[in-house]
């Protein structure tokens, strides 16, 4: 499984040099985020990446369907972006609860994808939804388990709708085996980075560089491939401390750890593991 | 449902203090920790509770079957506790995934089921598995799903093994409406308190007194209440500044939300629901 990088992983390199860095590095694909993406130019950057020979393995994102305004007319655009981009799919953060009416929060995330889906058909755009872990459910992410984005995307063919295996939000799941295997041809994305504890205070940020925490990887992997996944592993860290490295050093530890089935190269990955009190 | 105030609310109240608090606000109910029983007195516990006219709803806890050590001689101390105090059940905290083997740390839980279910049924007494937010998976808890508890549970009678149905933990499933219905007689300790975001530094103290965040406790005692369960509705909040308020001030407020049903008394409570951006 090839390597891709997204963009999020150097927060802090613009559109040319997260390109170049992949050039570099020898990474084939780079996932996008919309705000750089318009920063630099759409059209630059589509002709960039091109010419750099890089895939898009996936542009951020659409979504946040939940509040009164379901940002139909920005998902659009994002979709249009998508298919400027050539990217391999547009990625879909659902939104959180307003209020308390967790039902109603996701019976319009079913609502929004009715209107999304014949639309990104027509621009032959996949759509990946992304199942959040639970904890960005209030605030993010109504759609807290593989199972449920399948069974949202289940109306519309697989090339149209379908879901991000981010190891983050679906590690826990005890139906993980089963729904990975379930999502077959619909894991548009696969993303990884890892669980490190303690959580940092802003959970947002609570990304490890994949090999540097709790989740199995390696394990992962095997299911994502045995269901017949055959597109990137784009690694997604959100991380303080990554962001400070540079961008080379970031991408070369990712490349290295990627070699090995993510064993981290740096001093004390492993051993930062805790042991449960 | 009767209200019981779980001494982890006011965490600074040792248990004199706390069966005061409950008797002067007319909280028919404690839940306690074994700390602060063993502080004052296991036996002088059981006497002060008795004499106050007080029932326990739970004894906090037993668990933390997922280390190297399964902690099964404390665990049983734990069940020899709760038969002494009367408790009406014994929370099991799971315990988390000291590397990167979710599935040998789950059955560890299993495992340890298979000791002490038989010690606990000789003493009497009742364990409540508790299901876990996937947030605290790696470091606290690797049961993730009330249905996964339930699944635990299913070799013993109902009156040996149940579950606690804590909102924070569950309120995001999706499949809950169906998981407390099945769970029926196997609730044996209903835990409230309420999802409050943004999250704080410490997600451990991330909870809000019930009323003040996005979940729907009204419609979850519904389920607890249509599933069988007629025990307390204990309240369960670890936040600073709720310890920080004197103990009769959060058992008022306790008193006067229950009544409401959760409706917050205190000024800005549902103002402070974010909206999704």
């Amino acid at each position: 499984m090839r390597l891709s990088l997204n963009q999020a992983t150097v927060k802090r390199a613009s559109v040319p040099e997260v390109v170049e860095v992949c050039v570099r590095n020898g990474i084939p694909a780079v996932g996008l985020w919309r705000d750089p993406v318009a920063e630099y130019g759409l059209e630059r950057t589509a002709s960039l990446v091109a010419s750099a020979g890089l895939e898009v393995s996936s542009l951020c994102r659409g979504g946040f369907f939940t509040g009164l305004d379901q940002r139909l007319d920005d998902n659009r655009r994002a979709i249009d972006e998508t298919a400027a981009l050539g990217a391999q799919c547009l990625v879909l953060v659902p939104g959180g609860v307003p209020d308390r009416d967790l039902v109603a929060a996701r019976a319009r995330v079913a609502s929004a994808l009715e209107v999304l889906a014949p639309y990104a058909a027509s621009a032959g755009v996949r759509l990946a939804l992304e199942p959040m872990h639970p904890m960005f459910c209030a605030d993010r992410g109504v759609v807290s388990t593989l199972g449920q984005a399948l069974e949202l995307a289940s109306p519309y063919p697989d090339s149209v709708v379908g879901v991000v295996v981010d190891a983050l939000h679906v590690w826990w799941d005890p139906a993980l085996a089963v729904d990975v295997k379930r999502a077959g041809s619909r894991i548009h994305s696969y993303q990884v980075c890892d669980w490190v504890t303690p959580l940092p205070a802003d959970v947002l940020l609570g990304r490890g560089l994949p090999g540097d925490g709790h989740i199995d990887l390696v394990g992962l992997t095997s299911l994502v491939t045995d269901a017949g996944y055959t597109g990137y592993v784009e690694v997604e860290v959100f991380n303080e401390e990554v962001w400070a490295r540079p961008f080379d050093a970031v991408a070369a530890d990712l490349v290295a750890r990627h070699a090995t089935g993510w064993e981290p190269v740096v001093d004390g990955g492993h051993d930062r593991l805790p042991v449960t009190p």
